[in-house]
């Protein structure tokens, strides 16, 4: 293992990911006393809520008020999911810093969350990301599926690129590759990475694993291997599956933290802050968050 | 990350290190069906009981009867837990296959664990050691608090080789470096190992991670690549905390597989019907088992 210490952006994206997949709604302000917290921890990333239509992310309805609601801490970028032209107005009205731009590299998980081939998903995009950096806004792009994709299998990473090529070319300045459903292993993360950094630089990339199956620390340590900066996580693992009792979803900022620290990486990120932010939305949640670092306890003897 | 395929034994410890430490009692009868279960998954190892007086571990007062009753499969090494000679002579009694003897590398913890200073210990792991081989049998030693210790903290890897040196002394085969309150991260595990490496031949030790903090699997990762080919494991993680919902103790067997299968590595164990004892085991316990395997679920977005 080479990994010199060096600086990592971790982009907090538990406000959006995390809370759009759970049952429960939690109150705007809460949600902003939330993001606050968040703000004074060190981070220097938010996603701090969707613009995607609250018919289909209820738990997000308030996506206005959030984002016009919460503290603007200096040198911390707030970011949005928005699908198209009209949910980027609403983002631009609550000040927006940066937005985010999504679609799947497998064309069946294209359609089932899009609704849309990859093909006809691009103009939306396009469309999207051109008005955003008309209003002087930069864009990140999201490509789901990148290892896996629960309705087709293997994902090949021809589609990823061509997926990332059509990103770029819309002025995204950083695509972030997602683990969807949590499968890839370390050998795929090398071999996948291998491949996309011979064509982009890995500044324009970021990692969003997802830990259902205990991979995503591994896969991060692969990743800093080769050379990636930038990385998505959850606080407290926030957006696990809310149908199986301590099922994974993202991979939580506080066990990334641990790693991050252990390999003496500087990621200006306050740990005991992190952790009473965790604390603030597990009392919300109303239940124990998944991450490890929240569920650790003493003295097993072995 | 340069891990080259290779042949991996994975060690099973669940039925010790897993049941001991959960609070509910399996019936012998149910136990020796997991175990034989166990026995027909492919691995070459498992560690079926402790003859610990059952005082101290109640949920394994039926060592004698387990060990008696399961079906010896031949390939698979029939491994338990014993303090001295004592529990030696059930163990004897009970035709174990290999016996493991165990302190701490830290002091405070050998203390609490064993009642004794780790000086008091060794006579009597070298005599359970010496009638072991006597007895025409192999012993395994392990070595608790090898990352940190739950009172002292740090862990100087002096003691480490301290207590290393002790057991091979005493004609241990294998030393089974415990990270026992699972705080080791990747970088600890490979400064550790450096130093472990340069004194210990790899295959004279073996590596037992705590998933705690979510570490484990990138652990391993980081062993492997130095050589380790070894791996203590229990099956669906069992053993996490019994106090704190969902809480990570044990390094799950299932976790590993998918982590080694990723890497093109042997190890003989057949995925499918190690899900099937895993599937048993939670149906007797009761209660979902807590590894990422067992809880992984679909379809989430990112």
């Amino acid at each position: 293992m080479k990994i010199d210490p060096t600086t990592i952006t971790i982009k907090e994206v538990g406000p959006r990911d995390g809370l759009q997949n759970e049952a429960v709604f939690i109150p705007t302000a809460d949600k902003i006393a939330w993001v606050n917290q968040l703000s004074h921890s060190g981070l220097s990333y938010i996603e701090v809520t969707s613009f995607v239509h609250p018919k289909w992310i209820p738990a997000l309805a308030d996506a206005v008020e959030v984002m016009s609601g919460i503290e603007r801490v200096p040198g911390v970028t707030y970011a949005a999911l928005v699908p198209n032209v009209k949910g980027l107005e609403r983002a631009l009205a609550a000040q927006v810093d940066e937005v985010s731009v999504f679609m799947s590299a497998s064309e069946t998980h294209n359609m089932k969350n899009i609704n849309k081939t990859r093909q006809d998903t691009y103009p939306i995009l396009a469309e999207t990301a051109k008005a955003a950096l008309a209003a002087g806004k930069t864009v990140r792009g999201y490509v789901s599926t990148v290892f896996g994709c629960p309705y087709e299998g293997a994902v090949p990473v021809e589609d990823v690129i061509r997926v990332t090529d059509a990103l770029l070319e819309m002025g995204v300045q950083e695509v972030s590759l997602g683990d969807t459903i949590g499968v890839a292993h370390p050998r795929q993360v090398q071999e996948v990475l291998e491949v996309l950094l011979r064509r982009f630089p890995a500044e324009r990339l970021a990692m969003h694993f997802h830990d259902t199956r205990g991979m995503a620390i591994a896969n991060v340590l692969v990743s800093l291997e080769m050379g990636m900066t930038t990385f998505d996580s959850s606080l407290g693992g926030l957006g696990g599956c809310p149908y199986a009792l301590g099922a994974s979803g993202n991979l939580a900022t506080d066990d990334l933290l641990y790693l991050l620290d252990g390999l003496g990486m500087q990621t200006g990120v306050d740990g005991e802050k992190l952790r009473e932010a965790a604390r603030l939305i597990q009392e919300k949640m109303g239940r124990p968050l998944m991450s490890h670092s929240m569920q650790a306890c003493q003295g097993q003897e072995g």
